[in-house]
């Protein structure tokens, strides 16, 4: 595992013409309630309304040959499925979407705005794994895991990559953890790019199998899935592991009440709707302040996909 | 009245270390939805949540010495109340701020975080003025309107400004009308610094005084304030308008559902919330997006102040 930065840099060329730059925004309230200098990296602005377009480009630049014609297929139920539908129409790659029945239904139409497949099953992990294989079978096509893979991961780090060419001094840059693919791209683009900045981890105590993992040496597990963050749900995986292994040194926890206060102040304050779980990067670095004062810290905002009705039930 | 580029470069310059530059943001939906390039220049994320502290930082700087130690005084309901609140106390300036008692508690609560002197009056115009001028005679204070001063319009010149150096190709800018002020200063910057890019004012039909005015060559008045946009019901004043009649060439009336829409663009789709006034200029845009059709053109988002319970009764 040794990457380059003409290769980070070459992976930003070949998917600039499908992705956004996305802006950095500072609020002065921010910097003051945390009391050091916070840059947020907006995917909440990138096309799709997640940064899962950049993992999804990427991934589609680097499909075997063989398959660029029958195409590709993931299942998700939620930003990777947008992603995925939004880069493989923008690339001529024809694509599968397995997604659950009981997914939010403005995520099932945001797909169905693309030129693609979209393939509803059961709600069960077993029932979104059997009805991939079928169709990935029949129709011989491309798998792609929204998480735990390299390409989806390199994809990713062009995240790192545009906020440290913005901002090359940073001290810090915070991420969520879910799946682990995102914050093991920013973590190749930090370790390349930067002498000092060192990424963080952040993920609700809820669902806490990176921290447990990290702290162990071994992939750990989570017995319920608890959080208000839905897209951290997920669990780390196997390609993601040992880059994280290697490369972030510290993960910290947030419980949901810190969450929600995090969310309140990206809505009712800063005014930009984010979803839960791009609040919990922020909320870990409010919980630790003291240690990061007058620090350079960067806080990736994942995404901002999320239905006003659930909105309207945090802001009550 | 001549400005020279000089001079606005001055009144950034002076202003400055009390303004944040707010940032451009982009976005494919609105650029696809218009068939245009829109670049919306975010005063929603300025200091205070809204423009005006650029007006109000430029008004303070340019007091009459005699009043430095007294101080200044206006009155207002909405976001200069909180624009000179924080100008004043980043420059130290006593600032006494009439309010009607019925003024959104969450914009009182605002004020009242600066060290001002805010003063409750009845909610009629004619209580606000005699509370007014009884405060401002009793403290030898110095009054600033929130849009019909010269030295408020120069400070808003500054949002052109930065709009305009970091995007010298611009053929249109789109600003909300409401009293004047902010329009009557991007016209100005954009006279001085731009040879092609025209301004276009937008207001709600329900307040359309400025439209009339324009047309009649004197100043009209509004008989009602119907309009969702609570920041545009101020009628024109007599420094602004001749501004306006000298530099602006256009003025687009948009409906209440018009604006109801951009509004519910912005929250639903962009995931940015502003407040109603600020959706007025591209409810302007959509409205005639045939007619810039690939145009490079920016929009202002003259403010984000809006409480959570009227933005949850909007998205119902």
């Amino acid at each position: 595992m040794k990457f380059s930065k003409d290769l980070l840099l070459e992976i930003h060329q070949n998917i600039k013409p499908f992705i956004n730059k996305t802006p950095v925004l500072r609020f002065n309230f921010i910097d003051e309630l945390c009391g050091c200098n916070v840059y947020f990296k907006c995917e909440n602005f990138q096309k799709t309304g997640s940064f899962k377009i950049r993992a999804a480009s990427n991934a589609i630049q680097c499909i075997p040959s063989k398959y660029k014609e029958n195409g590709v297929i993931t299942h998700s139920s939620g930003n990777f499925a947008q992603g995925l539908a939004c880069a493989s129409s923008l690339q001529n790659i024809n694509a599968f979407i397995v997604m659950p029945e009981n997914a939010p239904k403005y995520k099932k139409d945001s797909v169905l705005t693309y030129d693609v497949n979209l393939i509803e099953c059961e709600s069960t992990i077993d029932s979104r794994e059997k009805t991939t294989s079928k169709i990935l079978l029949e129709n011989d096509l491309h798998f792609i895991h929204p998480s735990n893979d390299i390409d989806v991961i390199l994809g990713n780090s062009t995240i790192g990559l545009e906020l440290l060419y913005e901002y090359p001094d940073l001290d810090y840059i915070f991420s969520p953890i879910g799946g682990g693919g995102l914050i093991s791209g920013i973590a190749i683009a930090a370790d390349i790019l930067s002498n000092k900045c060192e990424v963080i981890g952040v993920e609700p105590k809820e669902v806490d199998d990176a921290y447990r993992s990290l702290n162990s040496g071994k992939i750990q597990y989570n017995s319920s899935t608890n959080t208000i963050a839905d897209g951290l749900r997920t669990n780390l995986g196997g390609i993601n592991f040992p880059i994280i292994k290697k490369l972030i040194r510290n993960i910290i926890c947030v419980k949901e009440n810190e969450i929600i206060n995090a969310l309140k102040i990206f809505i009712e304050t800063l005014d930009v709707i984010i979803e839960p779980s791009s609040a919990v990067a922020l909320a870990g670095l409010i919980a630790n302040k003291e240690y990061y004062r007058n620090k350079k810290v960067g806080v990736v905002i994942s995404g901002g996909n999320v239905d006003l009705e659930s909105l309207k039930l945090l802001i009550n």
